[in-house]
């Protein structure tokens, strides 16, 4: 099929079926790119169409799609992020994570836009993506082996050091449902994406290419660019990303909502030694992903204590929480061993520290002993199980096969009362911010289609006291959270289209990110604020909606009751619970949802475009 | 300094001294190339130009010399190996040693055939030569890193994923007097090599460039290659190595030589479970060195076993057998798994085995109990202990720290009797030949000037039945063994100075080698096998003055007493003894050396142009 590349896109997908290895290449649709700009917008609406409901996520059915952006691999900053999508086996509803790194612009750069695998293979194989041809190799060997050793060993293989991959741990090989899929040491962690590759088989995706993505107008996008690069130069925090890393716990800690023991405490002793300064002492250099000039990347090495000799890409904040707050540790280097060790494991650190303080937690209370560990001493404070308990979660061995399932599952197969003590959103653990300190970031994890997460409807307003239409915004403070966090996810929901990432968005507006967007692909319609609003909207709906279709409904809808009804047990956010009720119920009417059933109105989704989602 | 690239070579040598962080370039002298063509010519006769005797291998005074030969980079086959010539803190004499895959043809694009690094830097540093430029660079992040993260950090650092390395991993930094420096998996791991650089704090050479290499005569060099590669097609064995590998252990232990329980039997009992077929099972691919046809090297990964999952580039003959016959196992999945571990760890596995080997036989006399070896139960047969003593080498722990002193020095501050199991020549630990049973193979270990070593002098006649002068070789013979070792010995000095693979070699001959390097240099005396032979024989004996000058002599040229006076206990070769002292005085007498002093006579020397070497 000859298909015509057309500016911004490479206006190719790419479809694999492993199960009879066949390929097809489609173009792009008009109305695709119209509506749904790119990145999260494609995603979500080619795994709507793709998938019919109720399919089992490890099965030949699901799909994993791998999208880059229009403005990836061009010369525009900070859009270099890949994105991935499935049902998810971890919530068992849409998903969406997202990675960063050379993935993303290299897979334009080797012809495509989008890659949709399906089916399985009856032997483990790679697809490798070369100038526009592709294949599926044998990865036999390959199975079982770290995310290292499959980049190093894909590319001796293929004689090509540059390919770049997106791959699974043996964390993903052995389904672990939160598995994540690595490139470079960056992941597109959560959700268990990597358990889908593994159950079909597919170790990893390679790509390498030399295409050159056309733009619709240079000048313009020229210009776009320079006053983006300026823009970012001139921001007066510009540098502290590479300075010293996603260093939130300063901010949540001073909050009081950096959870400690399961969710319970919000203040860990002794954060000090893992803050900022620190981690800039521990900082051998900065890391990049593909043009992006604020370089939060790290590469962190421990020279002294337990974890002496360890060393990882980052950590960043969700990681420096997941083996520290949980567990009642602050050993820095725990936490770049842990983040090495899940990053070689395939494993998504969030919800791999939750899982270890659901267990600490357990053993705690009893439920579980020194019997169910296999001897390990789960004490808050004894940080010597954790790379082992990582272990055992990637290899499915010991108390690790059931913590592998995650929280939910696990709770539900331990029983003797332990659902209590699995702090998820919809199957997905939480993130490293209490919501009862802050309570639109909660909103978002109770109301986020992927379960609880913080990407993708971050409150800053909350966490780093950003203003809101210009007024700063009380985080205890119910009113006003439905609108914020309608606000906040819908916007994310636009840059997520570019594929843009987190870090850099506030240094630019949606006035110039449309300008880029515009000149890039030649779509006038990009360049209205408005518009983008429109497809933000659009998109979350599109979400909401595929999960209604999986059955999903208000009642999923919710969050431990941990979180709403014991209060905070210390620090700035003491006394504090979740109220969930009226949270969600603003949140409804903002959205033009039904309040009781939290199902959008026929007239909301007539309005977003959205009428093929209504039942007949 | 301005420098003219000259046929074959680049005419250029980079002299960095550590200490004080400067550079000097210097011409390769015409007299220099004359004298000793290149590789292994040039590393000794610098190598004893630039060192004063008695100097502290492991002080700022000792050298590290890197050589590519005047054909690696060109395209010759199975050019690409690459030197290193320091004094050994293993032997305390002259030491190379050689490892494969593409840094000797990537240092010759940068631009130099010989690097000389000596001093001490204050802090970690890593040497970056790139397009004729250089510099030093931090590495105390990569300190205590293991091989393939530093191959991988450099490179990202670096951003240039086609740099090639020659680096050394945590033996090296730690002194373990038998670690070596490597390639992407390939080891020039002999004699500790990495102990100096790791003295110098030297973490790795780092190469990359795309200057071409001259030929004197394009077109008489083509037709040399393709002479070459139809011979290599026409070999009846060509395919062998691309096959099973070097699954020499088929014709040691039908010989009865495969060593075993520390050089006492010589066949290992189920080694039918490491032949060449099942080599080939659990190879996944093939590897090779730049410009190299052969593709001996592969990728092995485990399926099943305790070791299941393990993998490694390799392993080769000698590290077969290193992890087998000294413990009697005879798991291919440990030989995998320790392959890759001394990979990781930067150790030379022949003196790692016999390090274990050692250990295992005082275990067994009880010198050594299980307060020594922190619990380790080093039965014979009981491989569990393999991988954490191997660990515990290369990180200087428990045991661990005496062993990595080598046998001999390990058996010296052990006592208890234990010298008489500690089996070395000089120093350097004894590799996979019995020489009981194959006497010029032995001859050699006890003659070779780096010590025992089976690359440089390798009685292939004794071995794989070659002819010498067009007759078999009785291998238990005696009489003639003198001259089928200088023939061996002074033939690898030959082929040394190109530098050409020694699984290469038996493809041509002299007469083609000579036009290859005289076409590519064009040096017509390096077409004559007359005074190939010539050059042969100056590179031993300058190497053999250089021990002398260090106070070796003939006291030095001993073998273990078990092997002269203990029967080999089992198999074909059962009832042997090695009879050193008419091999030796033969072996003398044949090259022209006092026979009981074991010096070079005044005559000898002149002959060879080495009366610089004769003292006042």
């Amino acid at each position: 099929m000859e298909v015509v590349p057309m500016p911004g896109y490479q206006n190719r997908i790419l479809r694999v079926n492993l199960t009879d290895r066949t390929f097809k290449e489609e173009p792009l649709s008009d109305d695709l790119i119209h509506d749904y700009i790119g990145g999260r917008g494609f995603g979500v609406k080619l795994l709507y169409d793709d998938l019919s409901p109720d399919i089992d996520p490890l099965g030949e059915e699901n799909e994993i799609i791998f999208v880059a952006g229009p403005l990836a691999g061009t010369s525009a900053q900070s859009f270099s992020r890949w994105k991935i999508f499935f049902k998810s086996p971890l919530t068992g509803g849409y998903f969406m994570s997202s990675g960063g790194g050379h993935f993303a612009s290299e897979l334009k750069f080797s012809g495509f836009d989008v890659v949709i695998v399906k089916g399985k293979s009856e032997r483990p194989v790679f697809l490798w993506i070369n100038e526009g041809k592709y294949e599926l190799r044998d990865a036999s060997y390959l199975w079982g082996m770290d995310c290292d050793d499959t980049h190093n060993l894909i590319r001796e293989e293929l004689n090509n050091p540059r390919v770049r991959l997106a791959c699974i741990g043996p964390a993903g090989e052995n389904g672990v449902k939160f598995a994540g899929v690595f490139s470079d040491r960056r992941a597109a962690g959560r959700g268990g994406g990597g358990a889908v590759m593994g159950s079909k088989n597919l170790k990893a995706v390679a790509v390498r290419g030399n295409k050159k993505i056309d733009l619709a107008d240079p000048e313009a996008f020229s210009a776009a660019v320079k006053e983006q690069v300026d823009r970012y130069r001139a921001a007066p925090h510009f540098k502290s990303f590479s300075r010293t890393g996603t260093q939130t716990p300063e901010f949540t800690n001073v909050l009081g909502i950096f959870p400690t023991r399961n969710f319970r405490g919000g203040v860990l002793p002794g954060i000090e030694t893992m803050d900022g300064s620190v981690f800039n002492e521990i900082r051998a250099r900065n890391t990049a992903c593909h043009n992006c000039m604020i370089h939060c990347g790290s590469i962190s090495k421990i020279e002294s204590g337990r974890y002496k000799g360890s060393w990882s890409e980052g950590p960043e904040y969700e990681t420096i929480w997941a083996f520290s707050g949980p567990i009642l540790s602050s050993d820095i280097g725990l936490t770049v061993a842990a983040d090495k060790l899940c990053d070689d494991m395939g494993l998504d650190s969030i919800s791999t520290g939750n899982a270890i303080g659901f267990a600490y937690e357990l053993y705690e209370k009893g439920v579980i002993s020194k019997e169910d560990t296999g001897g390990l001493d789960l004490t808050y404070g004894n940080d010597k199980p954790v790379l082992n308990l990582i272990k055992q979660i990637a290899l499915r061995k010991g108390i690790g096969d059931i913590l592998a399932e995650g929280t939910r599952e696990a709770a539900r197969r331990i029983g003797k009362g332990s659902e209590q003590y699995a702090i998820h959103v919809k199957g997905l653990e939480l993130p490293a911010y209490d919501p009862r300190g802050a309570k639109a970031h909660g909103l978002n994890y109770v109301t986020l289609n992927i379960g609880a997460d913080h990407c993708a409807g971050y409150a800053g307003q909350e966490i780093f006291g950003a203003p809101f239409k210009g007024k700063a915004v009380d985080r205890f403070a119910i009113e006003g959270k439905g609108e914020i966090t309608k606000w906040n996810q819908d916007d994310r929901a636009i840059w997520n289209c570019g594929v843009m990432c987190n870090f850099a968005t506030g240094y630019i507006d949606l006035e110039l990110y449309g300008r880029l967007l515009s000149a890039a692909t030649g779509r006038k319609e990009f360049e209205d604020p408005d518009y983008l609003w429109l497809v933000g909207e659009r998109i979350f709906n599109l979400e909401r909606m595929f999960n209604i279709r999986e059955g999903f409904g208000r009642k999923d809808d919710t969050i431990p009751e941990r979180l709403q009804k014991e209060p905070m047990e210390d620090g700035p956010s003491a006394g504090k619970v979740f109220e969930i009720e009226p949270l969600l119920r603003q949140y409804y009417t903002v959205r033009g949802w039904d309040p009781e059933t939290g199902i959008p109105s026929h007239a909301k989704l007539k309005e977003l475009g959205l009428d093929f989602t209504i039942k007949a």
